[in-house]
């Protein structure tokens, strides 16, 4: 049966190589409706190749521009409420939630709430309302499949096996761009340098967020959500190569782990199969030419973020949603050019200080959580200009 | 629930670590029977530890010094009827078949007739009567389960998995103690260098397998038969770390992948386990400290007992049973100092030039085919001395 799905963030990198898999796949999946965020002009012409029924740009004055430039059967929406529309458009079964960052929760949220299932690839849901989204999950009986590698390798790896026999999850960090040098090294690294991952083709947040190993941090809390495992069983392990996505060790000392090229097409394809695999049209890993495959420690002195970001874990709450906002504001000043690299853990550590726990929040505690640290995060952020 | 196995060829390598995991787990797993080949000293002492209803010891004279020490409560039996009866015991419900070599073939199908589950150590049995073999498991609705390391990671690979999805079976070899020499060098290797297993601890003639990769060959055919995967869809990569036990390769490009620590105790005790896990008392992997895992290219110009073993199954019928008695001799011939190592290639070649292929045969031919090939390979020894 043809699936059909929307896809929520389609301009930015998950968003393209999601159409990509949907190209490739035109008897199994189609596009019902595409939301973006202000880049009108691609949004466009995935409007003209893909045909969905609906299409929202948050932003109003690029929705104009496209209303001007756009007459066909595609219904064009705008704002706040036209992502909305999209999430819980009746005539689409799945949405790919890859909108970047917080922005992305609302929206999704709101997908679960009709009914929806989920594609995740924005970790900031999990990572800011962690509780409140599974609860919402499990209560509308929708499914959650990661898009992430790391989550889907995991999960892939958990197939048919038993939680209960779970000893840890072993998720693997390429170690960004700067892997292996001291914090001193890092005091006058250039954007241009940290936009340089080594293996993964991404957006720039979450390039950033790889440099600084914030993102290992929110992909451990997205994992403890994701699997219901706790902190204590979750680890990290840096494998430069990024060919091992990640791995499961059970209590009977076996491992098993998911491997495949570094192409996020790869699990956002998974994503939309499972239970079912499709034919690759993307390639197929050769582990002879991928070796050697190595394996070492985090430093978890040099890059402070993750180790921050799995305490915040461990304390709940509120406090894992003041840590992303945190570090979202800090890395969009970085990419801004407004701070150096080293203040982005500055900022996220200042902010933390001020953070006050709330620890079983509502989804009112988390937005003013979110609003409350991102303005001390600014504020962090303008006295260091 | 306790489950009460039987273990033929109890005083050899796998038979002692099986006896091993059920010392580690006695609220799980109890001993009902054991069979050994001519062991009777150490079967003497496995009879005491642990109690069996039944034992049989296949060498009359050794079954004779065990009755004139041992007059304990279980049952002591020999010769072949002694094998059957425990093979077919009415009081066990799985048997390790960890008997070496194709004399394992007759007591194991005896079990699967009397409707035991089979943990299969013995790859000789599915080379030698593969096609036989696996009619009788699904005659007889009994489960069989691999316990060699390899098979066994891709049985847990494919947990959860759809067979129709497979695109690849990935076998890992270490490459043996010999790996990366050329045939000029190995013309005068010793039976103590080939001994030297550089990863696993394992029987003789398994030991000499794994240098001329023969054992390769053997579970390529082990893994068509077990998994009913087409031979052009089974590698063999050489990964020296002996880390990855194998590798399972999906048609979406994702490789499915169990790793473990190099201790034949943890398959046999999944085996056993299996469909749950149970804890693990014989240690954890340590990723960093395996770190590198490496992967190349076999050599099959210097092992060639490899590719012939391929094609032998590719051939079908009797042709592994010829490939598997010629190997056995020559192998046999070798670790009685009376050929070299270069030798048991040769002997297996010369064997399956003269064989004739029955391509569907009997058990009859199947055990005229192993005589023969037997007969054939002894005077191809002699010529040699």
């Amino acid at each position: 049966m043809m699936k059909k799905i929307a896809v929520m963030g389609s301009t930015g990198s998950i968003g393209r190589q999601t159409l990509d898999v949907v190209k490739a796949n035109p008897e199994k999946v189609s596009i019902g409706a595409l939301a973006a965020h202000a880049n009108d002009e691609l949004l466009e012409q995935q409007i003209r190749t893909f045909n969905p029924d609906i299409a929202a740009v948050f932003d109003d004055e690029a929705a104009n521009r496209l209303r001007r430039r756009y007459h066909g059967k595609t219904e064009i929406l705008s704002g706040e409420e036209g992502l909305l529309a999209v999430a819980t458009y009746n005539n689409i079964d799945t949405i790919v939630a890859a909108v970047s960052g917080y922005a992305g929760l609302r929206s999704t949220l709101a997908a679960v709430e009709h009914k929806k299932n989920i594609a995740l690839a924005n970790k900031e849901t999990l990572a800011a309302a962690g509780g409140l989204f599974i609860e919402a999950v499990k209560r509308n009986g929708v499914s959650l499949l990661p898009v992430d590698s790391e989550h889907s390798a995991i999960f892939q790896s958990l197939n048919g096996e038993r939680y209960d026999e779970i000893k840890r999850l072993l998720i693997t960090a390429s170690g960004g761009p700067f892997r292996g040098q001291q914090k001193s090294d890092l005091e006058k690294v250039s954007l241009e340098q940290c936009l340089k991952h080594p293996k993964w083709s991404m957006g720039k947040k979450i390039t950033v967020d790889s440099a600084t190993l914030a993102n290992k941090g929110l992909e451990v809390i997205e994992a403890h959500w994701l699997f219901g495992i706790d902190y204590d069983k979750i680890d990290v392990v840096v494998h430069p190569q990024s060919i091992v996505h990640s791995l499961v060790e059970f209590k009977d000392g076996s491992v098993i782990a998911q491997m495949g090229l570094t192409d996020m097409k790869l699990p956002i394809q998974y994503a939309l199969s499972f239970p079912k695999r499709w034919d690759n049209a993307f390639g197929q890993l050769d582990l002879v030419k991928a070796s050697p495959l190595t394996f070492e420690q985090p430093d978890v002195e040099t890059f402070p973020l993750l180790k921050l970001a799995v305490e915040c874990g461990q304390k709940g709450g509120t406090a894992p949603c003041a840590f992303n906002a945190a570090n979202e504001e800090a890395v969009y000043a970085f990419l801004a050019g407004r701070i150096k690299f080293l203040d982005i853990a500055a900022i996220v550590l200042n902010t933390l200080d001020m953070h006050k726990n709330i620890t079983v929040p509502t989804i009112e505690d988390i937005e003013n959580c979110d609003k409350e640290s991102r303005a001390n995060a600014s504020l962090a952020i303008k006295k260091l200009n």
